[in-house]
């Protein structure tokens, strides 16, 4: 058993408040985490509140618009900024496209991405290459896992034509953190720049599992997500915007939320903070959802601490996969966040397994590229499910 | 009191399903309608299934995309139409931005929309002016309430430049209905197109209370949401896209659900039908809701007979109303539908009324252009409530 003194039972009594960690081993927090009991009883009460005064009233449009600002006003917490740089959207993806969309791009411009982004992201941008003449390029950052260096990789793919690039700050397929930091400096500091790079993450991973300060980073667009390590529902993210971008960026999918109107109902200009991005009607209760989610993970600690017991437990699990005859984790080395990334070395395949796991009650997922299985480490797994996890996987690969 | 033998009763119990109707007098339901209990309960359920099932699994998965495809099946059938021409939103103005966005527009190409439109709308096409160099019409419809035809005023409007055509199916500042099928025809069969014209309609107000046979109207492209007349959640819409224009529009907004991947995880392809448009994780749950809202209407009624319930207790509203010295309805004639706009003419703001209203429990809402109140009416609404906000409007005018 690993040794974490006197935490366990402090992680016994939050896992009460999750439901869904009560019938199943889980392992799949970078697909959606799981959901706070408090959670729902917001989301319901919500949904109650809307009904009580409402649904349609000045009161509860008073009420809704209060408490969008406090959801921007959280979030922007949990990422070390302001809350006027903060824009709600569905998801990570809508995140991405905001800024994609929003750029004015020119023929020939380039756009530079890791060859370890999401599908999702990557048909957005072949896309925006196909509408705009616009060219994509792709570096190696997947081989610098155990090697090398990434920054250095992203630095000899500039050219003075890239205007932007898409990286992830926790990589969704091995667990590598990449360092945003020397990322953005390099970039920004590029010297043979038309005009000045500007950097999108995809955050889906880091936001709710690593402790961020944007502000002092210089990052331009972070899109992030509720659902996954803040374990809010699913259908609320955010796009965090830093405030030297705002101007550059104009609105696509546009709506009544992004707007200001005159007293005849026309559009005159847009709301000048992370409102211009954000369309029209949403699942309002989902975002009462996720503030209380907030609160159960702020409750039990810093995210400092949290990432500290994400680590603790990821290396932990490390070492349990490393050690069984025909598992090779993808990392060499102990993982830097919650995302264990591994490989069978033996005739079975991804799928077979996770599917075999998933009867048993162990929840993981398959990746496509690398081809492999990847557990995710929340700072409220417990050692014994690590633990049963590398048991049911040594029984089921030998 | 109005007589309508025999379907109070029946109006009666069908209202013991809205918990949002029993503590005042709603009239607002072409803002938000008021959610049904089993709504809710469906909502609880999928949030509760989640937790136990997944949230993240490969059982969860497969349920989510059984329950999307059943509301894309169970919303055509409401719009007569197959389920494949259906994408699923976040709401109309997600709907409208699909297509505007989708459209390869070209410098010169001219949208004619009409002086009725949301604003919301308005920002999209001023954008979309902006960014592509294309024309704006508006066409004054508004003056057509009570004498004119719309249709004619279409007509005269098209030019060869003319790409797109912009209008409400019912307009949601003074109820009128736009006779959809004729328009369509004369935009189809323009003769001096230099491309087809196609016709986007905003269908915020007719979804849910107007009976709707898509399919044999021709209509292009019509954007809906199910938090309105169809008393949905809010936060689940739909796109219908007449599988002759499905083609001709290319995603913007893009995510993992509307592509296909190859075995490295590869964009290789648009989904084929209406998928190609969805984006990302949503509000899964709130599907459920839509679902069991839609339920809980076609229990009551077939859509038709849902219609002209509402046609009926408009009228009574309407005719009320005119009896009111001070107060003007727009319409000279019985309201088309469930939408009754209304102005004061004596010194009195449309603001103060509605706050004085929304005071003593009377849920309406304010219009800017034109200047005036709406009271929206559905097929559960009570004569007795109609007789009471008459009253209430009444006593505060004198």
């Amino acid at each position: 058993m690993i040794d974490i003194p006197g935490i366990t039972s402090l992680i016994e009594q939050q896992r009460q408040e999750f439901p869904g960690l009560s019938n199943k081993v889980y392992f799949n927090f970078g697909g959606q985490g799981t959901l706070p009991r408090s959670a729902l009883e917001a989301i319901i009460d919500a949904h109650e509140f809307l009904q009580q005064k409402g649904p349609f009233s000045g009161r509860v449009n008073n009420w809704l618009q209060q408490k969008a600002a406090l959801l921007r006003q959280e979030l922007a917490q949990e990422l070390g900024v302001s809350s006027e740089t903060i824009s709600l959207t569905e998801n990570v993806t809508e995140g991405c496209n905001i800024v994609l969309w929003g750029i004015d791009w020119q023929e020939g411009d380039r756009i530079l991405m890791t060859d370890c982004e999401h599908p999702g992201i990557i048909a957005i941008v072949k896309e925006i290459a196909r509408r705009f003449g616009v060219e994509i390029a792709i570096c190696p950052i997947l081989e610098t896992l155990n090697q090398g260096n990434p920054t250095a990789v992203i630095e000899e793919h500039l050219t003075p034509k890239t205007r932007l690039v898409i990286l992830s700050h926790l990589l969704w397929n091995t667990g590598q953190v990449l360092p945003l930091e020397e990322i953005v400096k390099v970039c920004h500091n590029f010297p043979n720049s038309d005009r000045p790079i500007a950097i999108l993450v995809d955050a889906a991973q880091s936001a709710g599992s690593l402790p961020l300060d944007l502000a002092a980073l210089d990052v331009d667009f972070y899109a992030f997500t509720g659902h996954k390590w803040f374990c809010g529902p699913v259908g609320v993210g955010g796009l965090y915007i830093r405030p030297e971008s705002f101007d550059s960026l104009n609105p696509t999918f546009i709506g009544w939320r992004g707007i200001e109107i005159d007293e005849k109902g026309q559009p005159i200009a847009w709301k000048n903070d992370g409102r211009k991005f954000e369309v029209a009607s949403s699942a309002y209760p989902q975002y009462e959802g996720l503030r209380a989610a907030l609160a159960v993970h702020q409750d039990w600690g810093t995210v400092e601490q949290r990432y500290q017991q994400i680590c603790q437990l990821s290396d932990y699990l490390w070492q349990g996969l490393s050690q069984i005859e025909g598992i090779k984790c993808l990392k060499n080395s102990p993982p830097e966040a919650g995302l264990v990334s591994f490989e069978v070395t033996r005739n079975l395949s991804h799928k077979k397994l996770v599917k075999e796991l998933e009867e048993k009650g162990f929840l993981l997922r398959t990746l496509y590229h690398p081809d492999c299985i990847r557990a995710c480490i929340h700072y409220f797994t417990l050692p014994a499910e690590i633990e049963q996890l590398v048991e049911a996987i040594d029984l089921i690969v030998k």
